[in-house]
């Protein structure tokens, strides 16, 4: 199983917490085929214990000798693995690839850090934290900070991109690591669509609920290991909160259940919205929409048709289609934040 | 669990040769948002027992008793169900749907033809069963045969989109129902991305099959459901029989595993062939191609990079994209099938 960025950081504040000493490596640069992207991590506590990755394995043996050094004598390193061909082959790694790995020790300052991190994604607030990569000082700008501070505009490309990486300002080397709350995706209507898309859709990473008041249609047999709601949407949106991490796919053709989720998600900026149907039952729905006073511009960010144009249709080939533009949404255009007043 | 096609014809072709009367339901036509895909079946039986399904549930009692009538009589029908908004409501359906189903009796032609459609499967033949409506006359065209049937063009459209649907010809209304065999992926390269890829493209359909000679990389544990093979590629396509309806999938960054894949398909026309890697990878990996005298129109096949332009940076992400290229390959260009010499 892999573990999220999230479990990651929460292992080492446990750890640490316990009075452990502890490390964490993450990594900061990466040229050819590298195995973790940027920003990929791995907690070592003194034991050798560890959780997380940097590498298909072939470098981690080295990186957790390096972390035992950081704890005995607290200064950060910096590594960089070129990784040679008879390695790369035995790890499955690309030949000639190359990754830099930064080793830092978890102290007070760091451990508050994290504490600041967990309470942040539990608010599903986005945060990039801020790493002088010559003294191991950190800091921690949230979403709701980014217009105050002076890199303001350079967290927000990459906040906005979901992507970690180093830039240089005023004369310090600084790695930028992202987070971003996990990704949500609510599906309303449980039919034949949505018994393809949840479990394709979880795979790729989100977290799905599946949402329908038909109880006959959201059942747990029907979307094993899915959230299912047999309720009406407006009743549930509350306790989901909605949010800019959060994808809106609507197919349940049923305007009583369809049209409330669309508003919902509106209202609540869900970076994607989109609703199954042909043009001529989409011209239906903007014109019901249009009738509720939602400004044109608003209308103009639901996908509608919905998905991709693949030219599917299977319902297996309808899910990959929808999921391919979610994810397109997210990461073609840098997600929105709110402008200064 | 949802039932294949060739998986229902065979119940239906079971039934009948244990001494069962069987009746085979066949969507037609669809308008407006359907359950079910024109072509989708539903096999019952004279005591009632049905596998398939025409419709999300609604109409299907109403089918069951026609082929009741079906079976007594002999003589085809055709029926068409408007879903009223209540019905639609329960049964989860869209307002105002319409179906049109053909329901026939399978008599000793139509085992026949069942019987040669079901070794055509098995050999992974393309096919087509054209059904006279009028009468319930049938025949089958398999892809070898297409060049000599006075049909040809129509039928050689219709499969190469996998579409079923009725036409009009000589004066008759004739359903073509396409027959295609069960598509394929064969994965290079046991990687991290092939950890996302093989469940997902289980998932849509496809027969998943992972090859890669680092024994510590294809295993089973890692693959958990899906078939997996650790030899060299050169050594189980062979086994694999590479046809047509296989999509290869090149992730290994290794020439030596990468390159004979590449050139294994291309041999045996594989619909899609794709490989992971920069443009500088694979602006290397067409010189070594070029360099064993592979021509350009071939090399243009290649997708490379691999997976549509969404902007994906997880192993997730790179999975979904990867199967929206197959599913476009497979559904925006018709299959080719060999010109006449």
């Amino acid at each position: 199983m892999l573990v999220s960025d999230a479990e990651i950081l929460q292992t080492a504040l446990d750890w640490h917490t316990r009075g452990s000493k502890v490390a964490i490596a993450t990594v900061i640069e990466t040229w050819g085929s590298a195995p973790r992207p940027v920003g990929s991590q791995l907690v070592i506590d003194a034991d050798g214990r560890f959780v997380g990755s940097v590498s298909g394995g072939c470098v981690e043996a080295d990186v957790i000798a390096d972390a035992l050094d950081v704890l005995a004598d607290g200064r950060p390193c910096m590594r960089e693995f070129g990784v040679s061909d008879e390695t790369a082959w035995r790890a499955g790694l690309s030949c000639g690839g190359r990754i830099k790995i930064f080793v830092e020790r978890v102290d007070l300052m760091q451990a508050r850090a994290l504490s600041e991190l967990s309470a942040l994604e539990r608010a599903r607030h986005a945060s990039v934290l801020v790493i002088d990569i010559a003294t191991g000082a950190l800091r921690i700008v949230s979403d709701g900070e980014l217009e105050q501070d002076p890199l303001g505009i350079q967290l927000r490309a990459h906040l906005g991109l979901g992507k970690s990486g180093l830039i240089e300002a005023t004369g310090r080397s600084l790695f930028l690591r992202v987070n971003v709350p996990r990704l949500r995706m609510i599906v309303l209507g449980a039919v034949h669509i949505a018994q393809a898309l949840a479990p394709i859709a979880k795979l790729a990473g989100y977290d799905v609920t599946v949402i329908d008041p038909r109880s006959a249609f959201a059942t747990q047999e029907r979307f094993a290991g899915v959230n299912v709601i047999a309720e009406w949407p407006e009743r549930v949106f509350i306790d989901q909160g909605l949010d800019h991490y959060t994808a809106m796919v609507v197919l349940s053709h049923v305007p009583a259940i369809d049209d409330p989720g669309i508003t919902a998600a509106l209202a609540a900026d869900c970076f994607y919205i989109g609703a199954l149907g042909s043009r001529k039952t989409n011209a239906a729905r903007l014109d019901r929409l249009r009738g509720q006073n939602i400004p044109e511009a608003a209308l103009a960010r639901i996908h509608a048709p919905i998905g991709l144009d693949i030219g599917a249709a299977s319902a297996g080939e309808i899910a990959i289609a929808i999921i391919a533009e979610v994810i397109a949404s997210k990461r073609q255009k840098p997600l929105r934040f709110e402008e200064a007043a």
